[in-house]
């Protein structure tokens, strides 16, 4: 036996050598993004060895100097004796988190909607009278190319400026842009997840498919409801559809601007665009009225919109750059899914079924194989978004990522991402405190503190409702406790229950178990971890063996990188989402008994969690 | 021998029986347009027996209705003895000029680039979650649709106000606009030929390719330089650029509102529109700059612009209705000419070497047949069209369009298009007058007047110019007199020498001489006749067998018209372009020996016209 531990998580696992790290990190309840599926190939799961030593079976995509460096491949590494590895913050300019859907890294050669390419023009002559046009026509091989006129004036000057050496940019018989000499190095693109609460963007080099920035932020339009349906009743006048709009642009254009100037970048060099979000999402930073979403028979005006000018959609890049969609299959059931499913195995694999929960403010569930695919929503509500809870907020420097709960003194200790005090709870945080309180008792099944089990000045009282403080004022960083009480704890039960009893469902639904199930890919932005124990045991995630679950982050802005720089992406997605069926869960008249008996902590029917120890 | 007569011109001819009309009003020196060549299958040569009979060989495309209403067509009737024509006036909502390429009419059925089509979209289902968009594209039959958001907004209310009745617009795979119920018959669109000096349009209805209306005007530019070279000059900074696209589109625009409110058509209901016009035009329109067209060596920035969006040229008609523009195929052969030759026999005929000859502003010269095509342009000026004289007008009511000069008393008796009285001359009647001046010994062979032969009541004098009264003050709608300086009498005869002369150098060129050339196509807006005889007369048109000889009028719109009814017409026009040779007659240095020899009545070598007699 061997001794693994993780950094900067400090779990460790007792394994066998042997062991593939990637196993070991499962045992000690780490999961490691590993979209590949052990392929070697995406250097996702790629962790640094700080102390001891494993065997590098493959060495996959890392470099010599990366191997020399510490440098291994979770999924290719084996323990040979106790060692101390540590999993690398998200960087920058690292390799893209998705394969190809031949297992490649999608960077291999980005073929994205819109390309730049560098054309030597031959001049102009007496001998012809090919136009300026005609001849670039002929040095990119094309046919007819259309154009905006805007374009059109700007080719003359630029086929004189330099020789007749220019970079046109090209999409699907488009000349989207004329620039003189040489400027396929400064081409971008965005990866954008649309979120009811969090909106997340890639800036990606569109010269080699690298990630050159990320950046999140909430969704504007929180301020006008927390869920879609609110949302959906508010941009019911014209004025506050424009209003909604505006709202997620200033969002989605303030994350842009941003990653622009933190990395050099001029807005107008980014000439790519790929959206996932859910179709209420779409709708609204369309200016789709989105009101037929919300009534029988639930239709939107467009699951699979065509690509649009970014001028025409708002968003502040080439005016002309085309923002292509991930295809959504019904009005709960978007593109951020099919998008997701696209950073999963679940879509290729041949006959093992698989299941795939996107765990965000919808919680929607995919099961199926590579013949198959049935999917269905949950309203899930924000809590592990860290919206709807008074403490909560997002994953990024000052959440509190995790709690442990001293079984003795009834007093949590967390560690605060980017560390320094704390400025509220995300949603891995959350699902330590639901387990941690539950496990030591200070938590009924029902969701209820236990005023008994709480130490005094952990409880905090507000008229009835009880509260238990996390943080002291002394370490918050608004100088006020991080305090969770009944309401925000019911908040996140209704959300785990509303998961779990869709996954229950649809599983049978299609006349299949948990038990039927060969893995289960789990996708929303916790962060760089979700503790597996601690989901299982508040009965958020299903108590099956540990080594099938796939923990994929959040897979939708994965999915949209993959669109952006993929051709063969953006054909699949297209065959994902012709051949998935939805199944509305409001519909079935069993839906309200299976979410009801999930309002426990793990469930009211123990069977279904064997592991699960009650206090 | 009968006589013909044909009004209302009132010209006659003795011909044999049996003779056709067509070649009875060539005879009488009247010009019918026959663009079908005698098929009777377009409609245009149609004439109205006043008095008399004609032997109908065939009806043609003449209704029972029309033939017992007197109408016979020309190219299809013969002569049985003294018969009295009418030759009508351009009708509106008659039918279109022109023929299709399978010698129908192209109204036949038309196909605009963009075309309504009438749907029954099923209604929304739970069975199923197709969104508005994909059920609008099964009701369609059309694969994914692309579509401005505009369109897409609309998208849901049109498809719940008329039971999932609605009338889309598409085009090459785009949804343009979504109506609900059925709007077929309200489907309009617009040809536009856009003349250095003069624009035109055709508003035609496109459920049946009717023209419904047709207006004129000079272009706007003109008071920012008569010539294309000028107008380049002009055009030299953004800010004139701009100002030239403005005036022009001030001038269409203003076309096609008066059209739309004399015909009660709402200008969003014009959903094509095709443009025929030079190169340097259609760049002042686009705004692209001119420069290069001027420069050696000559290079247009495009010479077959991509359909664009009318709110992209601006055009005020539906604005994403696309503008489809008459491919150019150099600097100084454009758009106009591709038209032209559409709505001529040329570019069809097998072996037969033809000529096209098109007298506007620049005058183009096209010859050739089935197999090749070469082409040449002449700086003529704008004289025949009634600017760059002092007492030039467009052919419209208050035009003399008809000048006859009493060899006695040397005074001119003139008709005026309408009645009433004279605004000014439009280029038939300078035709004329120059022709019954020279005849009557009134002008020398160098375009100067001769005061002997002129009454001393009809000569003025401003210095050393000379300038005959053509109309008194007291027939003058201007109450001004008619006069025509010796400035006019070089600028027309500069404009008629560079027409002849490059037809001649363009025949040389390819080895031929008039007497190869088994038809003469004369386009040109002249108004309904040419004078044929004048013509030649005056050295503008060769001395060749008078049956040689077609007048197609406007010919260029008469080409817009056929690109905006025919698909087959855009592909054809297409490979007349790309068959088309260009000759660029400045670097040619027997040029000016050639324009000399011409600036004289009717020529320096008179051997050319042996059916010329000098007075």
């Amino acid at each position: 036996m061997a001794r693994v531990t993780f950094l900067p998580a400090k779990r460790s696992a007792e394994v066998d050598e042997g062991t593939a790290l990637l196993d070991a990190a499962t045992a000690a309840g780490v999961l490691i993004e590993a979209p590949c599926g052990g392929e070697g190939t995406c250097g996702d799961c790629r962790v640094r060895v700080e102390a001891g030593a494993v065997d590098r079976v493959r060495a996959g995509c890392l470099s010599n100097d990366e191997i020399e460096d510490g440098w291994a491949l979770a999924c290719s590494s084996r323990v040979t004796g106790d060692v101390t590895v540590a999993v690398p913050e998200v960087e920058e300019d690292r390799r893209p988190k998705v394969v190809g859907l031949d297992g490649r890294p999608v960077e291999a050669e980005p073929e994205p909607y819109a390309r730049r390419v560098a054309l030597e023009v031959e001049p102009p002559s007496l001998e012809n009278s090919f136009s300026d046009l005609e001849r670039l026509e002929r040095a990119a091989a094309e046919g007819p190319l259309v154009c905006d006129l805007q374009v059109l004036r700007e080719l003359a000057a630029a086929l004189r400026s330099a020789d007749g050496r220019v970079t046109a940019t090209l999409s699907q018989g488009a000349l989207l842009r004329i620039q003189p000499g040489d400027r396929i190095a400064g081409s971008h693109g965005v990866a954008i997840d649309v979120g009811t609460t969090t909106c997340a963007a890639h800036l990606v080099g569109l010269s080699r498919g690298r990630i050159v920035g990320t950046a999140a932020d909430y969704n504007g339009q929180i301020a006008r409801g927390l869920d879609i349906i609110s949302r959906i009743n508010y941009a019911r006048t014209p004025e506050r559809l424009a209003e909604m709009r505006s709202l997620v642009l200033e969002t989605l254009n303030g994350l842009l601007g941003g990653l622009c100037r933190s990395h050099n970048i001029a807005p107008e060099d980014i000439d790519n665009a790929c959206v996932a979000g859910n179709t209420t999402m779409i709708h609204l930073l369309l200016g789709l009225d989105p009101e037929q979403i919300r009534l029988e028979p639930y239709t939107p005006t467009v699951n699979r919109p065509p690509p649009l000018p970014a001028r025409e959609v708002g968003l502040e890049i080439l005016p002309a750059a085309p923002v292509c969609f991930a295809p959504g299959v019904g009005s709960y059931v978007g593109g951020d899914i099919t998008a997701g499913l696209l950073a999963s195995s679940l879509a290729t694999d041949d006959q093992d079924v698989a299941l795939f929960l996107d765990i965000g403010t919808n919680g929607e569930v995919v099961v199926g194989n590579g013949e198959w695919l049935m999917a269905c929503a949950a309203s899930a509500g924000p809590a592990f978004e860290g919206s709807g809870v008074s403490c909560g907020v997002r994953a990024a420097p000052g959440a509190v990522e995790r709690v442990v709960v001293d079984g003795d003194s009834g007093r949590a200790s967390v560690s605060v991402i980017g560390g320094g005090k704390a400025r509220g709870i995300c949603g891995s945080g959350m699902i330590d405190l639901l387990a941690e309180l539950a496990m030591h008792g200070l938590l009924d099944p029902s969701g209820k503190l236990n005023p008994d089990r709480c130490p005094e000045d952990r409880l905090r009282r507000d008229g009835r409702i009880l509260g238990y403080v996390v943080v002291d004022e002394g370490d918050s960083a608004t100088g006020e406790a991080l305090v969770i009480d009944e309401n925000d704890l019911q908040n996140l039960l209704r959300t785990k229950a509303a998961i779990y009893s869709a996954c229950s469902l649809m599983l049978r639904s299609v006349g299949l178990g948990f038990e039927d199930v060969t893995r289960v890919h789990v996708a929303g932005a916790f962060g760089r971890y979700l503790d597996l124990e601690r989901s299982i045991r508040i009965g958020l995630l299903p108590d099956v063996p540990r080594d099938r679950f796939v923990y994929l982050g959040n897979a939708a802005l994965a999915g949209a990188h993959a669109l952006l720089t993929g051709a063969r992406a953006r054909d699949k997605v297209g065959e994902l989402a012709d051949r998935m069926t939805y199944l509305e869960l409001n519909v079935d008249p069993s839906y309200m008994d299976e979410y009801m008996a999930a309002l426990f902590l793990p469930h009211t029917d123990l069977s279904r969690f064997p592991s699960v120890s009650l206090p």
